[in-house]
């Protein structure tokens, strides 16, 4: 059984969530996520609550509970320049940032260096302040998967969605990516995304970041699909936050605004009969 | 006897620091503030610790240990949708933080909430986060002036300059901006800049900032003289950081960054005989 037909769809239902991560990392990160879901066909989002950036689009959430609104919850900053760590104090979550207070840029230094209990702490107090804000979480899920970079961290993160009653997003794929064995870290209990999909660096080196896109649109396959994109602006703000990291880089974040702004491109989901799909709309049929 | 005299230069010097405040505010703010210095004609800055962006700036600093470098102590953040609070646990300073634990927006708030216990601690953390980041600061001032909000913080600011052994920005005119008796805060044996010049709103709003940097060279009188700038671009993210804040807005730090840009402008030095000064000249003079 797919996860459409636990929602009670059919087993042949194309459904597939547009989800824009990193929202409240940037402004520029913050003015593309509100045109995505305004002016696009984007229709969910996730925040990171320990960014600079996070007030303004805790405001938007606000004022627009329309919209689909996550927890991305962040243990890591991969950037060179532009660098947040906590939102407890550093002294109650040592194990979780480098010398300087920050979080560690990687997956492994995370795994190498984070205590549990650390990790339960912080990512409790960034749900908590989200909670303090007037937010209305949707949903939660993870900044570059890292709660995937450990067994432990990855139970923290699913009994936090219970806690909160919150779907939470698992999927063997991404499990996978960050290399944590699905077959030991799936409960048969747990709610499962299908298939998840992530544009990948050699897709943007190549220049077919959007043919990628577009392939999965037209090539999606029946179940609970969900597809991850970063929307920002190619700017002076975005270029500084993503120094010597075209990985998810500022070039790599305006070609997913400018593709999911483009009516062209949101035809193809009529075409191979798509229905979009939010997170609130699973957790009132889970 | 005034201040040029205090520093063995004769009564009728005219001397100068053309400073630029806030860098470390955000990614515009460094980008220009650096540019400023490398191809423009100002001579110093400070940098804001608690801020997003403090880290690029910092690297800046260490890596440019030839331009002047300050601490821009900061205890308000002024702006409407970015936000930034203590360095320290908000639980060491409750008293400095509004409900959602970032700084007041206005002196006012500080003065009427602020115990001078905490002002002391986050005070002293930002210098110690400075050190600790390698840095070598020139000297300490305020953003806002807010330290001249209240006698006490006032006393701690000058003490904060004889722990660390460190030239603090003391003006008179700045002091009664603030609302702060000269007269009763003032010691015999402070150093005290003759003349400080920042842009007024006026100025801005009638199109005239630039006519007032003119005048300002233009007129300069002898003695110890400080301009008090805040060069950034008019884009995306400065309008962000200063969105419904037309005064010291992105519009004004684009009209600061020409200015002191401008090879023309930088003649005006020369035919009036100014002098660039710098705060670590103060320093080695005192």
């Amino acid at each position: 059984m797919n996860a459409a037909q636990k929602l009670g769809f059919s087993a042949n239902s194309k459904l597939l969530i547009i989800h824009a991560d990193d929202a409240g990392l940037s402004h520029s990160e913050n003015r593309a996520t509100m045109q995505v879901l305004e002016n696009g066909f984007v229709n969910s989002y996730s925040i990171m609550v320990p960014c600079p950036w996070f007030y303004e689009m805790a405001q938007y959430a606000k004022n627009n509970p329309r919209h689909d609104c996550g927890i991305h919850l962040t243990l890591t900053c991969e950037w060179e320049n532009y660098k947040f760590g906590p939102v407890l104090p550093i002294s109650e979550v040592p194990s979780l940032v480098d010398s300087n207070g920050h979080f560690y840029k990687k997956r492994e230094q995370l795994r190498e260096n984070a205590s549990p209990e650390h990790v339960q702490k912080e990512l409790k107090a960034q749900i908590d302040k989200a909670l303090q804000f007037g937010l209305k979480p949707t949903h939660i899920d993870s900044h570059m998967y890292s709660v995937g970079s450990d067994t432990q961290f990855f139970k923290i993160y699913k009994e936090l969605g219970k806690e909160y009653d919150l779907p939470v997003l698992l999927n063997k794929q991404l499990m996978e990516l960050v290399g944590l064995p699905p077959a030991e870290n799936i409960d048969a209990e747990d709610f499962i995304i299908d298939k998840t999909y992530v544009g990948e660096f050699k897709y943007f080196e190549a220049g077919k970041l959007s043919d990628f896109y577009s392939a999965v649109l037209n090539d999606l396959q029946s179940g609970l699909n969900l597809l991850l994109i970063h929307p920002a602006f190619d700017d002076n703000e975005m270029q500084g936050v993503t120094v010597n990291h075209p990985n998810f880089g500022a070039a790599w974040r305006q070609i997913d605004f400018d593709f999911f702004t483009n009516k062209e491109n949101q035809l193809i989901l009529e075409e191979n009969n798509i229905e979009l799909i939010t997170w609130k709309d699973i957790n009132n049929r889970i």
